[in-house]
């Protein structure tokens, strides 16, 4: 089942436009990811300090409506296919049922020592299976 | 012929990793459009005055190798297809001849006083088509 | 009472140096303010929309020190002062009952239509006396 | 003599106010400073390379008038004390013989292995003393 968070637009990722600037909602998308990590192993930082780190590979966004100053959105991760590196996700962003954003990350699996890529480990896999988009 | 804008990595655009974080691409490719109007029209102020903004329908990019701070990176944008009512560029981000980033953003051309889509005008139409990535 | 609003701490708000950026304390204390107005006043949209804004005077904070990724920080706003125009707030970032961040913050009330200093509307005082810092 | 250097104002650093965000100006100041140390030692890299770093200890700043989108600013920064372990700036931001920014930032000297606070070796101290603010 894909991973949920909510967040509230800061008045500062706004421009002159009144709405969210593009490459805030990238950031957005790593701040869930972020909150995915916690739910599913501790935090971030146990992965990391467990000897895997992830970099991002791609990075793509369909923007249908603009986020404005203080709408709460709910930035959902689902995960669209595990390799044997990377990690394929479906991000979307929305407020209030409403789809604002529609995009797409590959994360690539490093050890954290060389940033050379790396098979995900297994117990890795495991715990990330439950945000399958499909499931 | 594409246009291409010089900047400097700051600091506070890396992340604990040591590498640029991925949001700020965007920002790149942003900041380096700014430029192609000032080229092209004066500014992108000036643009805006005529009654034409732009805001972005898509971005995507390809994380082909990270960029540091301080790192003087080359910026490029070549317009792909100018349609009805929109842009399609490819953007590439590179160091030193290396090809770090390469992506795609579309804008769609708005009418500023109601944000409603509207085809470009002639004279901006002339002039971006300066920028054809074939040309 | 001083208002205490609770952030967590983004990845790319985070430097080389593993720490966040010391820029990004001060977007942490309007993140804050924006709590404030919606705890007293709704939100800063009503505040704005009734016909006053604020723009910041001064800004400044002593860094004793660093926080870091996925740290949760208490950020407390406390009204030191309410002249006829300006509002200035004594400002601080904890982590764990440890104080990291020390400021002050100096907001000056404006017509939104000029964008003028104009005195504090009675309404907009009553509501920000909860906040006093000696209260 | 003190330092300057030009940047022009980000559209995505402008708020929906069309103003620079507050806590930008710092990041400006950071911007600078990195120039500053390419200009006295080859680059800020190479300052840590040889085993000491900066931390921003205290900043400030007084906002007289606000910068806009596309503004090219001068960001000045001046030693006004180079203590036995930390330096002292004085910084201003104008936009063409206007002073829109004034502040102060002290950097304290640490040692790149522990972080802990380290006298500024003489050399650094012999290249900081030309941008001194009353020279």
């Amino acid at each position: 089942m894909p991973f949920v968070h909510c967040l509230r637009v800061r008045f500062h990722e706004c421009d002159p436009q009144g709405v969210v600037f593009n490459a805030h909602y990238f950031a957005y998308f790593d701040v869930a990811l972020t909150e995915m990590w916690r739910e599913a192993f501790g935090s971030y930082g146990e992965v990391v300090d467990s000897g895997t780190d992830v970099v991002v590979a791609e990075a793509s966004a369909t923007f249908r409506a603009p986020a404005r100053f203080d709408d709460e959105l709910d930035v959902t991760l689902g995960i669209d296919r595990l390799g044997t590196t990377s990690m394929t996700m479906a991000t979307l962003i929305g407020r209030d049922g409403e789809l604002l954003v529609e995009g797409r990350m590959v994360h690539v699996f490093v050890d954290t020592a060389t940033m050379a890529k790396r098979p995900i480990p297994d117990w890795l896999r495991t715990g990330l299976e439950a945000y399958a988009s499909s499931s």
